[in-house]
């Protein structure tokens, strides 16, 4: 196994130049307009896995967008991993704040700038290149099998739907995911928790037409300031959601889960100033790694109404919109979440506006275990590529499917995950370090090694 | 003079036409890309007073949008009435809810339809066409000068110090303005008083850059949801606006003045199922006439920031931007309420926000007074066309030049509108009445009748 290093090595730069060009493909899961480019994404997904050696490589058609499946089933004595991924990005928007073009990427300062590059197509890629390396060199110790879907982004909609049908094809001992970030790069480390999602759109009506504010302000309800009032009236000033129910199901962490989070470095300072901001914003009684990785929030993603172009318009306008999240912990179900949300949303609306909640959607959040084969085979291999014990951590973001794959193919996950948080994954400037990138393709096999040993033992 | 009538009904198609070449002219002064369109409305009304039968007619430029000027001094013994009006529009946007397209005027049901029909293309037509018909027929009886400007819905920013630069040019008895609207087409009213206007852009920027929701949520400032606080705490639960100061220099009205407002005719539930809303929504204590003209206002004309395209984005966006205006009623001075929302809204921002408060344009509230030479004048002419006396009536919207008008030229104002409030002047699908149009051509040469006789007398 100590010749790994020395393949990525002389592989590197074939390594990087055909992630490039996936990278180049605008796979925006989010926005209709790209919808052949994704489609184009599948191909390529599926093209990459029959080059690297998989078998029974196919497209499989959903409602959405299709999961790209193949394996490698060397002999059925041995495990069986399912690595999951997927092949859709975030919109790129606001694209004027990127430096470069998002699909065009870059190299620069060690790292690759493009959409997708960290999230996820840039740590699905290691997994083929691993795979890869490992076929072609006679040490894969244990059969694979990939499921890479085009949705994540968007909600996974349609995978559910394709687990219940494809139990007996997905069929493996655990599963296998890279969509997380490390601590530091010298300090790494497995995510262990991670958030759920419930995601509304709201809409509020106020009279049938926009106004003349001076003809008809002050007499009729402004759905812009009636928004408002009600998004400031979801929080009380300790920052604690007021959303009757919302905190029912939440499990407190006990003090010493606190103590453990709490041990993990941070810096507060220097997260301050990474942001340019004068001060960090949260629940009272947490600290910031306790409020962004442990606590539900709920966040404005989006807003809109009235006149937003260039000088003033004197418009009392006819409506205003809010794209709004709630990141929740364990034990909060995202569905009864966005009914909380729904009722009492409406509940608050004064007489004088309609107001509709649209839901979009939802993710249950997970804790994984740590003293899984899985999570040990993962802790191993890091420990041998990275030189230290990875330390378990717990992740602000939502991978809604971990549950999914629990609750219908009955497999625990380990998320192996080899991007940064300071990658700005959803964000202009995306980028995912080459160091990463390379170092992940180097750890993988070990994952494979170790999973087989201590299953095996 | 019983036969300007017949005049105007004969000439009623001429009238028509012309004014609809005007309306087809894009003079958006708010958004820069028709600039070119804006100074082709000024040529055109030039050669419309130049045909008109004006003189000294000529394009007076300014730093932002030149004033047209014309006139005709029949006999300096004689009054001289200053007629202002303005040939800019508001933007037509959401262009998609008009019926038709706001620049290619249509009549439907008797109405004018296209985005300057009432404000204030119409209005101003009206006037240029009752001088042709005076001169044409001989009955000028005073005096008229035109000064029509292309700034009034970007705050009419070059206007005073063409007025200072132009006092003996500009030199007149009073000041004649159709830019108001009545209370119906067989209620007659003159508009005795005027809110002033502040309006401001607001800027909330959190972190530096957009980030990931579920990586950061709950650990700092989002943008949007400290705006939604911010502005939901300029009211309180009784709708009062919560800056410090800001009603310090409201006169209250007397008793008698509120029952006099409150005589108008106002059916709060026509009102009510006209905009198709559940209630109206206002000040605690306050009627919705007395909401609607005498009492100042704060309304988000519009807010934006973070994903707002199709789908949903899970960011924390770095930006949040709103412009909010508040309406002011007679001795609070714009400039005041401006540095006083500024401070305010400064010292409101959690440290992990910065603010930045831009002004926009800001106008005085005005009253004009009943008792004037110009006021009786108006109010005879309405009687001789409408049959009856037209009423007093106070406005909410906001005319900022009139208080200019009294300051540097030391000239009373009379606002003899035509329009209605049901016209959806900065709104989609702005119309005017046909017969408001052809009423104000019939209406006005009283007005210069009148005024002649009285200031003789």
């Amino acid at each position: 196994m100590s010749e790994i290093k020395n393949l990525v090595d002389q592989n590197s730069e074939k390594y990087l130049n055909e992630l490039f060009t996936l990278l180049r493909i605008p796979s925006v899961s989010a926005d209709p307009k790209y919808k052949e480019e994704v489609l184009r994404m599948a191909e390529a997904i599926k093209d990459s896995l029959i080059s690297a050696g998989a078998d029974n490589v196919e497209i499989c058609p959903t409602p959405g967008f299709p999961i790209v499946y193949g394996d490698k089933m060397i002999d059925p004595s041995l495990p069986t991993v399912l690595v999951y991924g997927h092949y859709d990005v975030q919109p790129a928007d606001p694209i004027h704040l990127w430096t470069n073009p998002p699909f065009e990427p870059v190299i620069k300062d060690g790292k690759i700038y493009a959409r997708g590059s960290a999230d996820d197509k840039g740590q699905v890629f290691m997994h083929v290149k691993a795979f890869e390396l490992m076929l072609q060199n006679n040490m894969l110790p244990c059969n694979i099998k990939f499921m890479i879907e085009g949705e994540e982004e968007v909600g996974s909609a349609n995978l559910d739907e394709f687990l219940m049908n494809n139990k007996e094809k997905l069929k493996a001992d655990c599963v296998l995911v890279s969509d997380t970030s490390m601590i530091a790069n010298d300090i790494p480390s497995i995510t262990t928790g991670l958030r759920g999602l419930s995601y509304v759109e709201v809409e509020v009506t106020g009279p049938n037409r926009d106004l003349h504010s001076g003809v008809y302000g002050g007499g009729v309800a402004n759905p812009i300031n009636v928004l408002c009032d009600m998004i400031a009236s979801l929080k009380d000033s300790d920052l604690h959601i007021t959303i009757p129910g919302f905190y029912d199901d939440v499990i407190e962490l006990s003090d010493g889960e606190r103590t453990a989070i709490n041990s993990a470095p941070f810096d507060v300072d220097a997260y301050k100033s990474e942001l340019k901001i004068g001060d960090v914003m949260g629940e009272t009684g947490y600290t910031t790694l306790e409020r962004t990785a442990t606590r539900p929030t709920l966040d404005v993603n989006g807003i809109w109404g009235g006149y937003t172009g260039e000088g003033a318009k004197t418009v009392l306008p006819s409506k205003a919109y809010a794209k709004i999240s709630m990141r929740l912990v364990p034990n909060q179900s995202p569905d009864k979440v966005t009914e909380l949300f729904k009722n009492h949303f409406e509940s608050i609306a004064p007489e004088g506006v309609q107001v509709d909640v649209r839901p979009h959607h939802g993710g249950w959040p997970v804790v994984t275990p740590t003293d899984s084969i899985e999570y040990q085979a993962a802790a191993a291999a890091m420990k041998a590529t990275f030189g230290k014990d990875p330390i378990p951590s717990r992740g602000g973001g939502s991978i809604p499917i971990v549950a999914s794959f629990e609750k219908i193919l009955g497999l625990k996950t380990v998320l192996m995950g080899f991007g940064l948080d300071t990658d700005d994954i959803h964000s202009p400037d995306e980028h995912y370090g080459v160091f990463n990138y390379l170092k992940g393709i180097e750890t993988i096999p070990y994952f494979y090694k170790y999973y087989a040993e201590f299953k095996k033992a």
